[in-house]
């Protein structure tokens, strides 16, 4: 009952490179688009908002990419993140599924973000910026880049979804005590802001407001660059870290997994557990399904249109090809932020076109009773978000208890649920409720997508 | 800047044995004596709350004492923990001192407490319990406890000071989680309660109350023991896991503590990081300063009186002899709820008489701009429980700078501080105060002690 099967690397073992599955890929993903002329964008359409360094991994098709001394120094602090044989759910369930997650849950900030908001960090910082603006909805990714900021002395503003910035002082408060500034989106600080503001005072802000914002910011400063949490191919690189050390431990216990399961809300934690097992499949390596899990409340990868869409509700950033519910689409609350985004990474969309990876939607209650039989065994109580991977985990456990086949099981547990404590309570107290999107408010968001000749 | 500097052992170097200091102490602590005859209790005394095997551990004069196989099994979830130089507070401070500190919050409640948490869930299951109760004041205990229940299947029964119930709802949520049923105390299941109850209806509770409650409801049944989260030897003994590791980490190192600093409340996580070093110094070791650091409304060891006391309110526990503010006190409220207690540890109380440690105390708000400076340094929050250690370190190595001396300066950082946000906020908010505690009913308190024949 009481056994724990930990993989764990020494340090030495961190990766000295991230893997750009780029170089990889059949074909490449369609060009990024300038949201004036629709024409493919350059670099030095980004360079306003982001280092050159980090444009150059957006665009590059080099296999392996270099690791930062001083990022890996900082990776140090939590990693070699550890890999966890499930035993104990494995028995609770009686199946003969070997379950394995990999736990991000060990960082300061508590969630895989800071693999990329300490690299880029550490690239803003060397390109001579001395503040970053971000946005944030749960505030998962807000703390992280605020952690980051402070270990290298950049400030950072965070615009956080105003709805949480109220509901969530508490993820607010972890970022104020590492020194960043938090402003409730929309704000009166921007454009952007005022004008949504003129429109709707009582705006409760969305993730595209608080993009635009930040965006906006960081465009009309020349010492001020922009960083974004997910959805970009630097930042899914960065997070390849995972699953690089993944596939280690994976070696050490002796097994390789039949299926791999992720949450995905812009694509980051999926990416980081997925890309390297892909990768390594694209070269001809074992096949291995491949599960992208969402809400059903905000279905982008189940129920969007595969288009080229902006990242923002003001429309400041290029348009990207990818699965969206269009960019004024608003889902309706439920309480798994860091999954409440109108798009899906550009990377993670493409490899659903070509059949590398499948996706699959669930309700939060059943979310939530997921995750509580997961604490229950494990003793990890899951983010939120964390709870739709182990949700489909356990079905697919299930599943190989029916069936009789002792399939293997990884799992990304992208961070611990401690912030997010209301939202437990909330379910304890029968106060959940699974609320649908309204299909009308779909169908003319995607209608209003931008029409780009093909 | 972005250096880290970690000391991690492997798995296979979790001690086997638990440290008992009380094979090394030159004189025995006194005998801990029944309440109502006054005579030295005998192990039966406490068979009707613990199993044998506990209160063998509690009077052991054994050195080493086994870690069973299934606690080590358990331990590995997140054991070895981390040693840590805070190269960048070092920098931060301009300080010649070298700073080191064990890291307890990688624990998947967050804190020190599951060392000992788990073992004692061990024994009681071996022992046949199948339900526990144990009161919680902050919370960090009740969480561990509830944690180990879920693991080991044993019904957990927390009561929760009611203050603490009310103000800190996402703890209880998060013992919920667990599976563990949270009673705000006083409460109508116990006569303690009900008594409390009817002299003051409206009783916010206190940590001695929720002892009372929580002993007389294990006492009358058979199948339902009691757990304690400190104080008592045990609880110590298992708690010398973090310093036995962090001896060796400091061997790593290359270095020896000139001085080592924990804060105190009922003295467990001290215990745990100093112990080991104090049994090595009175084998004839090496000396260190040793230095126990509690909160300036709570003054346990700075003021408290050493003599015979109960640990609870309604005094149904044995008498021990201990630093104490007096069975009566109630501490003001302050944010470090695990500091609230108006007993110590019998045996770091007679580790101050036989002058093997000294005590200091500080004021919530010097506490607080020490983990505020800690977190931005080093990326971790602190519970508001470990800011108290954190600010004598940073005293500390502000000394060594004055004077010029390089000391080797090692703490134990003991949880994080996820679940103390509102606490943080306040301190952000200028919300929060230093208010004394009244002397008159420090006197009264004393006064009341109960008088026992020497």
């Amino acid at each position: 009952m009481s056994e724990t099967v930990k993989y764990v690397l020494p340090e030495s073992e961190i990766p000295k490179t991230w893997y750009n599955i780029a170089a990889d890929l059949p074909t490449p993903p369609p060009p990024v688009l300038h949201p004036g002329t629709h024409q493919p964008i350059g670099p030095d359409d980004l360079a306003a908002i982001f280092p050159m360094s980090l444009i150059a991994q957006e665009v590059s098709t080099e296999r392996e990419i270099e690791i930062p001394g001083p990022v890996r120094e900082i990776y140090r602090q939590w990693r070699p993140a550890p890999l966890f044989r499930a035993r104990r759910l494995e028995h609770a369930l009686g199946t003969p599924a070997r379950i394995f997650y990999k736990y991000e849950g060990v960082s300061p900030a508590g969630s895989h973000k800071p693999n990329t908001a300490v690299a880029q960090a550490f690239y803003n910082k060397d390109a001579g910026i001395s503040r970053i603006t971000t946005e944030t909805g749960a505030g998962q990714w807000g703390s992280a880049l605020a952690f980051s900021g402070a270990l290298f002395g950049i400030e950072i503003d965070v615009y956080m979804v105003r709805v949480s910035f109220e509901q969530k002082p508490y993820r607010r408060a972890l970022m104020e005590s590492y020194g960043a500034r938090c402003v409730p989106s929309p704000s009166e600080e921007t454009e952007a802001g005022r004008e949504i503001l003129a429109r709707d005072p009582d705006s409760r802000g969305s993730l595209g407001i608080a993009i635009s914002e930040a965006v906006e910011q960081a465009a009309k400063r020349a010492d001020t660059n922009y960083a974004l949490g997910s959805v970009l191919n630097h930042v899914l690189l960065h997070q390849t870290v995972i699953g690089l050390v993944a596939m280690r431990q994976m070696d050490m216990a002796d097994v390789y997994p039949d299926v791999i399961i992720g949450c995905t809300g812009g694509g980051s934690n999926f990416a980081g557990i997925a890309f390297p097992y892909i990768g390594e499949k694209l070269r001809g390596g074992r096949d291995v399904r491949i599960i992208a899990v969402e809400p059903a409340a905000c279905p982008t990868l189940t129920r969007g249109r595969y288009a080229y869409d902006f990242g923002d509700t003001a429309h400041l950033t290029p348009l990207v090809k990818m699965h969206t519910l269009g960019s004024t689409f608003v889902p309706p609350g439920f309480h798994s932020g860091g999954l409440r985004y109108h798009g899906m990474a550009p990377l993670v969309s493409h490899l659903q076109e070509l059949g590398l990876i499948t996706s699959t939607a669930f309700k939060q209650i059943e979310v939530f009773a997921a995750g509580v039989q997961f604490a229950r065994a494990e003793g990890i109580l899951p983010a939120p978000e964390a709870n739709h991977a182990v949700k489909a985990v356990i079905d697919e456990a299930i599943r190989c208890r029916v069936d009789g086949v002792p399939r293997t099981i990884l799992f990304n547990l992208c961070g611990h649920g401690h912030f997010d404590m209301q939202a437990y309570m909330d379910y304890f107290a029968g106060r959940l409720e699974d609320r649908a999107y309204d299909e009308a408010e779909l169908a003319m968001a995607l209608a209003g997508l931008p029409s780009i000749a093909a």
